[in-house]
């Protein structure tokens, strides 16, 4: 099954375009997640992580279709984190979740193939067995290298049913510095990796007539959204910067196709910590806390879906 | 101690501005290092690459003043595999080698400082401390998010001095695409990244008047060394390209001051395998492999320092 198929299947079951990002900050992580004895070592940081993200993925898994995983939030507690990631993905996996994994990688032709082998594809053992390490369903990929180091990400996605979402416009604001510089063409660097991306994505389409082959495109750059969407009609846009980073359920909308497909929206802050003060994280309860997280979920779908509806009255959801 | 100042003194120490690439591929390692039993896991990769990273440290740590590690080649066997590039890390300080993490991180501001702290910095744990992770000295960069994703790297690095590469002009052949293209300052992407670079450089140095806060720029593109040698004076160059991708010895004349400093050279496949054929590989016994590697790190000793000394006959070693 194509899982870009999979990704609009359960966004259509749960009527809810929206992506958790599983970001666990220690700093926020509500203080009763915390009272663990040994606290100050890496596993320590790992096991809170896990307990944390077990139960938010238990929360979200009736009502959203996937989860985002930001490596960079796991990968700084080292192995022991990047343990916790793996236990995470299984743990979504087992509960139906689509996982994106947001890592950014990105390196020159063979190493990019080794990343893609390893988050998306299979690995070589001493044995001269091939297995699969992170096992993922898509992963966001950095475009600085050039085509060289894209291509291998696509064909490894082509051979084991995985999916990539390349960053094309991020949601941050120095994010012009590079990506909108005007090319040769015309074009900015983004509407140019744009390009690339819509040709790349031809091949790769489910049976909805979206491809696997995706890109990121910020919610805070709307005007932007407005023409990347337009130069690939048939990749599947990850939308980061709702809720904290600024963008609102208005400025999505150019990233969705009027039957309401087309993008995935992400907010992480958003639904595990902006609703509570510092201090009410620090003294509620699991029942409390998660509470307010199904609260934030049930709004920004809300939110979201209304804008939708009025807009696309002919949306397939 | 600047960690720039480390470099340079093991460079002077050891005659050789060059860094062994720890790229370990499990297809290429000699099969003497892969008759391990239960050999179809990922923990069973990890622990081959353990054991023959140990011997190349054990031969390189009196000849170069660094290794390189390339991440990707341990992530892909997931928290094994990091576990694996930890031990590897702590091997080679133990050796009093400088170790260069080639990981090519970046995100957002908040998803930055993450990476950072991981990386290069301390880390939270549940009970409060701040402790090292990975904590290695150098970490590659990739700008493509513009200054604000670089910016907490830099402040990570000034509290515990440490260093970083930003991706300034990569190696590949499709590097051109976004690096190349000319910003209505009339600068090229690469030359206005070599400008943050430089302009952040300051305030980095050690007592050599080199800064922590240091360059990638391929062997494969002297010409634009050349440009990006005057743009960046004070900051360290890792030179990536020589051997396999085709730049050799002249073509990093340019990366390097007339003090013989200001860069380091990075060899991988040339130093762990392109002196053996595959057959060679699966036949030889570690003794005959280790000396072929001691042997290409000899040559390649002396085709840079021979270079140097020709065109820099004033530089410090």
């Amino acid at each position: 099954m194509n899982v870009v198929d999979k990704l609009i299947e359960r966004t259509i079951k749960t009527k809810n375009p929206t992506v958790v990002g599983l970001d666990p900050d220690i700093g926020k992580i509500p203080a009763c997640y915390k009272d663990c004895e040994n606290g100050n070592t890496l596993l320590a940081a790992a096991e809170v992580i896990f307990e944390f993200n077990r139960d938010i993925i238990d929360i979200v898994c009736e009502f959203v279709p996937a989860v985002k995983l930001q490596m960079a939030f796991y990968e700084k507690y080292g192995s022991y984190g990047v343990a916790a990631f793996e236990k995470t993905v299984a743990y979504a996996k087992s509960k139906d979740l689509v996982v994106i994994e947001d890592a950014k990688r990105n390196d020159i032709g063979n190493t990019a193939k080794a990343y893609a082998d390893g988050h998306l594809g299979k690995v070589e053992t001493p044995g001269g067995l091939c297995v699969s390490s992170f096992d993922v369903d898509f992963l966001t990929v950095t475009p600085f290298l050039g085509s060289e180091s894209l291509d291998p990400f696509a064909d490894v996605c082509r051979e084991n049913d995985k999916g990539i979402f390349v960053l094309v416009k991020t949601s941050n604001t120095s994010s012009g510095e590079i990506q909108d510089v005007i090319t040769k063409d015309g074009l900015t660097i983004s509407q140019s990796i744009a390009e690339y991306v819509a040709m790349k994505a031809d091949g790769f389409s489910g049976k909805y007539g979206y491809s696997s082959i995706g890109a990121v495109v910020g919610a805070t750059y709307p005007e932007e959204a407005v023409k990347l969407r337009k130069t690939m009609p048939k990749s599947y846009f990850l939308v980061p910067g709702y809720g904290a980073q600024g963008g609102g359920a208005k400025d999505v909308l150019p990233c969705f196709n009027p039957d309401g497909l087309g993008a995935v929206i992400n907010s992480s802050r958003g639904i595990l910590y902006s609703h509570m003060s510092d201090e009410e994280r620090n003294s509620c309860s699991k029942e409390e806390y998660l509470n307010r997280v199904r609260n934030a979920i049930a709004k920004m779908q809300r939110d979201i879906y209304t804008v939708l509806k009025s807009s696309y009255p002919e949306m397939v959801y």
